[in-house]
Formats: C-alpha cells, sequence, structure tokens
C-alpha cells in the first residue's frame, strides 16, 4: 500500500486539501503526465496479493528470503486502518499489486518487500519513499513497511532569482527541477545519473553526492533548510533561505543523510549557483592509472575554479557501454578514460585555459588522444559515456555494488587485486567514478546471484577499505544492504551514538526500520 | 583555573605524555613565544582571588552581576580536586589570578567569569576554551566553571599536499594554519578577523563564517573529519579524511556549531582550497544602498567563479576607522563603500574580467569612485578598512553588537530604522558585514553600557529580523548572551529538540553550562 503525502498538509497523513490535483501541473506537463497514471480516486482491497511476474522477468526474491533479518513486532495494517487511511487521505491509498510492484522492488531488482499498510499510534512500520533510486535497498520496504510516497508533494514552493535559493517540496523530481531553475539562469547544486526519476527530499535524505560535488560540494553546505515530519507526527520547520544562521544546533543536518530512519523530509530549501555561461567537456585517453592522477594534479593546477567535474573510467567500463548501449568511444581505445568539465563566466577565457591544459598532457604524454566539445549535443553524448555505465552494467547480469572512498593514490588498486582474486568467478571487474572527490564505484558481474562469489568479495572488499581508512560507503548510503558493514568505517562509540538518536528521535523504531544502522543484539 | 590539554592524551585529562613541551615549535616561533608565557611548572592555591584590576580598565562587571543567571548545582573544586588535577597533568593547571584574567573575560570585555577548579564524576562544570575570541560570551565561564583550554594542543598531524586535506589539534591558531598551508601552495577555507589568536577548534565549535564563506562555503561542507570528548570522557573518533562518506549519520556535524556544549573538539580534519595564483581586490564607493545591491547583482554575473568576498561598510564605519585608528578613506567619501576581492589561476584572465567589471559599474552610476590593488601590501591596506571595523567600534565605548542574517534587499533598513529610533541616545549606528551572504554586523556604541538604551534596542532588534524571517545570529553564534533569543529564529519544537539532544550527550549538564540554550523552565 502507498499512502501519498499530499501537498498541502497541516498535520501527518491527518488533513488533506480536496485541491490537490491543481498541483501536478506545478513542474510541467512530463510530471503531469507521470502523475495522471495513477488510478487516483478507486483503489484495491488492502491485502497485497501475490506477485505478478507477467509484466517483469527475471523475478526478484523478496528482500527477507534472500537476506538474513526477522521481522520486527510491528502491527499489522487491520480493515479498520485502511478505513482511516480512506477517510483522511480519499483516494490516494494504493493497494493495487500490480502498482504496488513498482514501489516494493528497487530499480536494481535486488531487494523486494511485501508493503502492506499507517499509524504511529497503531506501531505499524513507515517506509518513506522518493523516486525508489537507491542503489542499497533503503527506499523499499523489508516485509510489510507502509510505503510513504512523496510523488504528489512536487511543487516548488518560492525562487528567488537574485539569491538562487529554491524552496520545494519533497517529491519534486531533480530533472524538472534543474529545468525550472535554469529558465532563471541558476543550476541545481548536484546532478546524477537518476535525475530522471529520483526526488529532491531522496537526494537530501541520502546526502546525493554525483556529478557536481567536486566544484559545489555536499548537500550539507548547500542545503539551508528543511522541513521534516518526526516519528510521532510533530512537523519540525527549519525551511529557511538563509545562507547562515548560528541559531543553536543545526538540527538540519540530522536528516541530511539519515535515511528517513529519523523523520520524514517533506520541503528542501537548496541554495542554486548561477549558471554558467560556457561549459566544454574533453573526454581523454591516458595509457595508465598514475597517468590519469598526473592529468589530476595537472587539471587541479591549470583549470582550478573552472574545473566542475573529473570523472574516469576503465576500458572495461567502456567494453560494456559499447556492448550493451551500442555507444562508440570518441577517443582511441585506452586503459583507462578521463572526463573532465569545466564551468566558467567567460567562454574565451575557459577556453584558453582548457587549451593551455590540454597542450600541455598530451606534449607530456600523460594522455594519448582526445577530443573536446562546447556544444551541448556533443557534450551529453561525452557525459553519456560516463553516465549510463550503471546501465550498461545492468545489462550485464547480477551486479556486485561498491561504492568506496580512497585515497586516491590507492583508489585503482582495489580493482585490479580484485580482478586477480576473481579470476574467472565473475564476468567483468570494472571500476569508474569520480576520482576528483576520491569515490570509487567499483562493480563485479556475473550470470546470477551467488553466495559463493559474494564469499570471496566480502568481507574482502571492506577490509581492505577499512586498512586504507576509506569508507564503505562514499555516497550511495547504507540503507539496507550496507546497515553489517558500517563498522568497517566507523568506530563502536560513534555506532553507539548513532543509536542513541534514533532511539531519541524514533523511539518506537517505526521509521524505515532494518535500515542504515546495524540490527541490535 | 586553567586545565590545559596535553596534545598527545589518550583519554580525557587522565594521561599525559612529559614530552609535552616539545611540540611548542610544531607551529614556529611566534607560538613557542606565546605559549612560554605560561609559567609552567609552578602554579598558585586554587582559589581564584580577588579581581586585579591594575592592568585592565575599565573594569568588567560579573557577569552574573550583570545578567540575570543562577548558578546550578554543580560541585565546587576542593584541595583534593586541586591535587588530583595536579597528579595527572602536573604543571599544567593555573590558579594565578593575573593570569586567569585574560581566560575569564571576554575580549569584548562585556562577560567575566570567575573560573576556579575539572572532574566529570564530580558533577564539576567545564568551559572548553580556544582563542577566546568569541562575540557572544560562549568561551569564558559565567560562575566557577572549570576552563579548559586548547591551547597546547596546537600540532599539525598530518598535510596531504595533492588533496590539500589538512588534519591538527584543536589548539591551532588559525593565522598559524594558514601560513603553514601557504607554504605548500593551499590557503584555509576560512579567513576572519581573529586569526592572529582564535583557535580552529573553537572556529569549528562555533561554526565560524569570516571572509571567505562566499567562495568556500560553509565549515560544515569543508570540514570532513573531528575527534571529540564527549561529556563522560569518551573519546569519538571521527577523524577521517574523506570527501565522501554516507556511512551512518554524520555525527561531527551535532559538535559543529554546538559551542561546547555537546563535546570538546580536539582535533579537527579539513579540506584547504589551493591557493589562488592571483588576488585582485577593489575599494568602491556607491553612492546609495540601492547601488550597492546592484553592484552586488552585476559583481555576481561578471566576476562570478573568481569572486572570492563580498564586503560593504557605510560612511560611520570610514569615520570611527579614521577617528579612532587613523586610517585614511583611498577613496571620495560616500555613503557606502563595497570591497571587492576575486581570486583566481590566471591574473590575466582576472584583471580583464574585473577590469570589465569597473568600467561597467563606473560608467552606470553605480559606483562613483574607486581604486584598485593587486599587490599585497595594498590588498592588506585595503582589507584592513573592513577588518578593523571591530576594533575601531571598541574604542568608541560601549558596543551593543548584533549579527543579523537578512534577505539582502531589508539588510541596511535595520539600519536606519535603528538610527531613527534611537536618535541622541547611542554614539553610532553603524552597519557593515558580508552582503554577498546576507549577513549584516549592526552596532551601536554608547559611552557606556545602559540598561535604557538595551531596552530600546531589545527585543525590537530580534523582533524586526523575526519579521524578515532573518537569523538573530548569523555566525557569532548564541553563547551566553543570546541563548534566551533562540526563539526569534527557531520554532518551539526545535528549540525542544535541542534540549533532548543536549540531554543525551551531555545529561548532567556539564559542558559549557548556561550557553546556547535557553534554561529550562
Amino acid at each position: 500500500m502507498v499512502l501519498h503525502l499530499v501537498p498541502r498538509w497541516s498535520m501527518w497523513l491527518f488533513w488533506a486539501t480536496p485541491g490537490w490535483r491543481k498541483t501536478a501541473g506545478a513542474l510541467g506537463a512530463s510530471v503531469k503526465q507521470r502523475l495522471m497514471n495513477y488510478p487516483w480516486g478507486s483503489y484495491s482491497p488492502w491485502v497485497c496479493r501475490s506477485y505478478s511476474s507477467a509484466s517483469r522477468s527475471p523475478e526478484v526474491m523478496l528482500t527477507y528470503e534472500r537476506y538474513p533479518v526477522q521481522r520486527l513486532p510491528f502491527s499489522k495494517v487491520s480493515e479498520e486502518d485502511m478505513a482511516t487511511f480512506q477517510r483522511i487521505i480519499p483516494g490516494r491509498v494504493i493497494t493495487d499489486p500490480e502498482e504496488l510492484e513498482a514501489c516494493n522492488v528497487d530499480w536494481l531488482k535486488t531487494v523486494r518487500g511485501n508493503g502492506v499498510g499507517v499509524g504511529i499510534q497503531r506501531n505499524l512500520a513507515v517506509n518513506p519513499q522518493g523516486g525508489n533510486t537507491g542503489m542499497v535497498g533503503g527506499s523499499v520496504p523489508v516485509f510489510d513497511e507502509v510505503i510513504l510516497s512523496t510523488a504528489l508533494m512536487n511543487q516548488v514552493i518560492s525562487f528567488h532569482n537574485v539569491s538562487g535559493i529554491l524552496v520545494c517540496q519533497a517529491g519534486c523530481v531533480l530533472e524538472e527541477l534543474s529545468h525550472y531553475v535554469q529558465e532563471h539562469d541558476f543550476i541545481m547544486p548536484l546532478d546524477l545519473g537518476a535525475k530522471g526519476s529520483c526526488h529532491i527530499g531522496g537526494n537530501v535524505a541520502t546526502n546525493a553526492g554525483g556529478l557536481r560535488f567536486l566544484r559545489y560540494g555536499s548537500l550539507r553546505g548547500t542545503v539551508l533548510g528543511l522541513e521534516v515530519v518526526l516519528a510521532d507526527g510533530t512537523i519540525l520547520n527549519c525551511l529557511t533561505s538563509l545562507r547562515k544562521d548560528n541559531t543553536g544546533y543545526d538540527l538540519k543536518q540530522l536528516f541530511i543523510g539519515s535515511e528517513g530512519t529519523l523523520g520524514v523530509i517533506t520541503a528542501v530549501s537548496i541554495l542554486c549557483p548561477p549558471r554558467p555561461k560556457a561549459v566544454n567537456v574533453a573526454f581523454l585517453g591516458c595509457p595508465g592509472f598514475a597517468e590519469v592522477l598526473q592529468t589530476f594534479t595537472t587539471c587541479k593546477a591549470m583549470l582550478s575554479e573552472v574545473l566542475s567535474a573529473f570523472e574516469f573510467m576503465d576500458a572495461e567500463c567502456m567494453q560494456l557501454v559499447r556492448q550493451h548501449l551500442h555507444l562508440a568511444s570518441p577517443v582511441q581505445e585506452s586503459p583507462f578514460y578521463v572526463l573532465i568539465e569545466t564551468s566558467g563566466s567567460s567562454a574565451e577565457h575557459d577556453a584558453e585555459k582548457l587549451g593551455s591544459f590540454l597542450e600541455q598532457v598530451l606534449g607530456s604524454g600523460l594522455v594519448t588522444d582526445g577530443t573536446m566539445a562546447t556544444d551541448q549535443k556533443k557534450i551529453q553524448m561525452l557525459w553519456a559515456l560516463r553516465e549510463r555505465i550503471t546501465e550498461a552494467l545492468s545489462h550485464d547480469g547480477y551486479v556486485f555494488k561498491y561504492d568506496i572512498s580512497l585515497p586516491v593514490e590507492r583508489l585503482y588498486d582495489l580493482v585490479t587485486d580484485l580482478r586477480t582474486r576473481l579470476g574467472s568467478s565473475a564476468k567483468h571487474v570494472v571500476g569508474y567514478g569520480h576520482l576528483g572527490d576520491g569515490n570509487l564505484h567499483l562493480n563485479v558481474t556475473a550470470e546470477a546471484f551467488s553466495e559463493a562469489l559474494l564469499g570471496i568479495l566480502e568481507p574482502y572488499v571492506y577490509t581492505w577499505t577499512a586498512e586504507q581508512r576509506g569508507s564503505v560507503s562514499a555516497e550511495h548510503g547504507v540503507g539496507f544492504k550496507k546497515r553489517h558493514v558500517l563498522g568497517y568505517s566507523k568506530p563502536p562509540v560513534a555506532v553507539q551514538l548513532m543509536q542513541q538518536l534514533k532511539a531519541l528521535l524514533d523511539p518506537k523504531g517505526i521509521l524505515n526500520p532494518y535500515k542504515t544502522l546495524p540490527a541490535q543484539a
């Protein structure tokens, strides 16, 4: 069952405006279209029926069958609960199994919940859900948690076209927001592959990183305010639009990156940078990882304030993108590829800086081949090679995904190390990611999920990372899948304090249970 | 009494290395000099004797005499406690009244504590202290809290000269750190007037803003890790050096800006930006505040990625700087002055951008006179006009200080409004600050502190700010002086959650009591 938060509520789930339909057009036709596909006004019986596999293949195992996890003693949704929900948010309770499928299965098809029935007083567990584009099973129920969707909360509340401060509801789709602020000559401070589906509320709840992190930094700096519904239904209004505010503890930080386990983010105030007048992208081939690193150092020194992205991918990534998506490399075959983006206020100055840089790296042999783009279409084509790697991987079979922070010098060693360790038991071992942020996306593909392969990968990958004092989750978060590996990156004192914060903010543990924190002994 | 945390301890106050003296040279001769002025190895009896006013004038009233505040039932330091302290940190307990004076009185001389004797088990209250340069009485005791100074924890732990990540102890002086990283071609991400005395630990504990905020953003983004001692003496080690780490809740954020009320910051990991190759400063005269705002909008569009500061000051500020510090204005007398700084990687490109901008603003009459500097000496001279306003104000008499965030369009209205309201009851009402961040420093001077004047100013200034949904403390924090005005910027739900966090992390309330949060009913 899915409960949609309504755009104008004054208490959590207990108040609804009759005029909710009007909000659908707020962000343009495509959002409207998306929303109108829901069968508002009628809904099926409350029981989530058996899984219909007709439209989906391969079938995804239920999470609690695949992973060792026990249902906690939450209540189950009763017919009385259903009647209550129907009364308070008529037409916005979804129980149809076909429809529920999209909410129960994450897009990677690796975890699948069995969502049913809401209510704090009733001790019902709640699973807040945005665009359901997470990588770690944080946005789908594990058992029968009620899914609380933010999809209808898709309104821009205000935009200040001098300061660039955007205030909007949590369910706004990132790409729609991008288009919206671009019309006012600003850009969103974050960009990621899932932009077409992910919600800004989910981005903030997971502290999403992405492609502009190098230039505009973390959401912890760019998010200025939040409105959050706490576990007891209280609304915490910290939705201010001030760049500086040192009045007491910065409570919004608690909710950024806490994956809906401490509260449900319902609105966001965020600082948007001015839209750069000139954007250039260079796509380069490098003969080795040492050269990739030296190219990065040179790049930081020579492109400095106009550098907005430094991404890398290895030859196997390019091979998969070619094989599964029929995209061709724009440069000679190389062991490594680098994508560099500049954004600035003067096309002439930026081109001059980029030109000097390319002359330097080509002349010194750090780069063996390269291409450059200034027009939007070619820029998008080059970015697609990097952004669509995840998609290419999902066509390659079951994907074991790791998202690691490491000292940049050791970043690729883990990939080569794993290739040796895995030999022919994996189809592909690939490395790519946000080199400028020390963030490696390490992916291993196989024909199917295999316990044996998992045993070779884990805890090896985590131990290796911990030895380098890295992070076992750089930007994807913890969700359901990584909650037992927190200890590789955080000391026991820290994990204990996290448990205490959870107990303080959500004493009944009803908010996104089985997520973020390890199960307590 | 002052307890110095020792540079290499494994438990809070309960372990000390005999080699602590060696650390004094870590940040160069000036720090060493400063430290050697303390009479290590001997100390006076534990009682804080009567205040010696010989070297200081005017005498500062005791905080609890000036403000309505009641001592909480903490223990008092016993002779047994003193013996314990002496045993565990020999030679590092200060009780000499003359020496204590600098620790008990804040540099504004507006609050004065009566610090005496430490120990968690003994229910003794603790006042963590860095450089004691705060504006809100957060760094000095109110009654007899034990001052815990970080002055001896002044070592750089590591610096990575590719990533620019600095890890250092909390007691490092900001300016010393600036010099240190500049030698490696980096700069600190923050800069403020008090840099010569303030400690990085104090900067983080108060979430200091300052002059580089516009370009490099908040410490919430640039601080990568912290080591914190919790109220029960447990060490929370989150001292990682990763740009991205989404493993669980970001605990360090709790301590950034919490003014030592939730834990004592003992070490900091911080990301330093590359040192810009070219720095330019322009100092301009504007005919009105509307023109200041338009100059800012033009500046953001034309200088964009190279803009690193946009500061403003009014004619009365310039008058005070001239009168008390004998600094002359480099431009024609104007109602407003603007200081613009650019930092970039190409001197030629930056000069070209700045040149076009100046041509535009002079041509359109937004600016009536201006001067520009590229050499270090003249740059410092121009910056001094802005940075030394606080100093000039302190020569003008008693200063009522407000540090407000407002929508930029309304920023100066509060100043003109107050001038009318105060008439001749104030010496000066001045406005200056970080316009680029929407941050106004509003200061009112008078011959002496006056309850009557205070009554005209407060709560008027706070109500005015709340009506604009501004912040009653943009960057100075809450400390002792602002704790009862939190409610003007934060709703009751937020203040209540802050109290709950305080109770969770410091159940006995011994960490910096009477600070940050309003006294509970």
